[in-house]
C-alpha cells in the first residue's frame, strides 16, 4: 500500500500584511534566471500584470526595492535583483530548508502512529 | 515604526493527495466543541455541506473516519470524534505548536539582517 503520509510546510513572511512567500520567491528564482520579469512570469505561466502586482506589493510590504530594472517597454525590459532582494531571497531560502529538516525529523516522531495503523493493514 | 517582519507556518498533510491541513484541524476542534457537524460548520461561517465535504474528502486520504455520528437528519445529528481523529489531531497540534517553536527561534537567526535594516532606517 503506497499512501505514505507526509507534511508539506509553507512559509508566507509578513509585516502588517502579508509580503514574501513561495510565489514571490519563486518569481525573484526566475527574473534572476532570466533576467526579465516578463520571461520569468511566462516561465511560470503567470500573467505580466500579476507577476508585477505581486512585486510591486511585496516591495511596499518589505519596505525596499526587489528589482534594479528598466521594466516595461516592448519586452519588458531587463531586470535584476537589487542586493536587498538578493539578501532576503537568500534566507526565506535558507529558513525553509532548515526549516524542512527539522520538520522532516520531528513528523517521524509525531505521526509513527500513523505509519504503524497503516502497516499494520497491509 | 511598527512594521515587525515575522513568519507563518503551515503545515498541510498529504497522503497521494492532501488529507489534512489548518481547516480540517479547526473544524474537528469544533465538531468536538459543538458535538454537531452542522454547529461547527456554522461557528466557522463555513457552509455545512462544504464541511461535509472536506471531512470526507480527509477520511478517505487518511484511509480512516474521524467522526462517529448520526449525520444528517433534520439538526444534522450528534457527532464525535473517533478515537483515530482525535490522535490524529492530536498529532497535527502537536506537531505545529513544536514546529512553530523552533521556527520562531530560526527566524531571529536567519532574519536579523532584516531588523536591523528596519531599525536603522528609524
Amino acid at each position: 500500500m503506497d499512501n505514505k503520509l507526509h507534511a508539506n510546510i509553507s512559509v508566507r513572511l509578513f509585516t502588517d500584511e502579508k509580503c514574501f512567500g513561495p510565489g514571490i520567491a519563486l518569481l525573484l528564482h526566475r527574473i534572476n534566471e532570466h533576467k526579465s520579469l516578463r520571461s520569468a512570469a511566462i516561465s511560470m505561466g503567470m500573467a505580466y500584470s500579476k507577476a508585477w502586482t505581486i512585486l510591486k506589493s511585496s516591495e511596499k510590504s518589505l519596505g525596499f526595492k526587489l528589482l534594479n530594472s528598466t521594466i516595461g517597454g516592448k519586452n519588458g525590459g531587463g531586470a535584476m535583483l537589487t542586493e536587498d532582494a538578493k539578501a532576503i531571497l537568500a534566507a526565506y531560502d535558507e529558513y525553509c530548508a532548515e526549516l524542512k529538516k527539522y520538520a522532516d525529523k520531528l513528523f517521524d516522531k509525531k505521526f509513527s502512529f500513523y505509519k504503524e495503523k497503516q502497516d499494520s493493514k497491509e
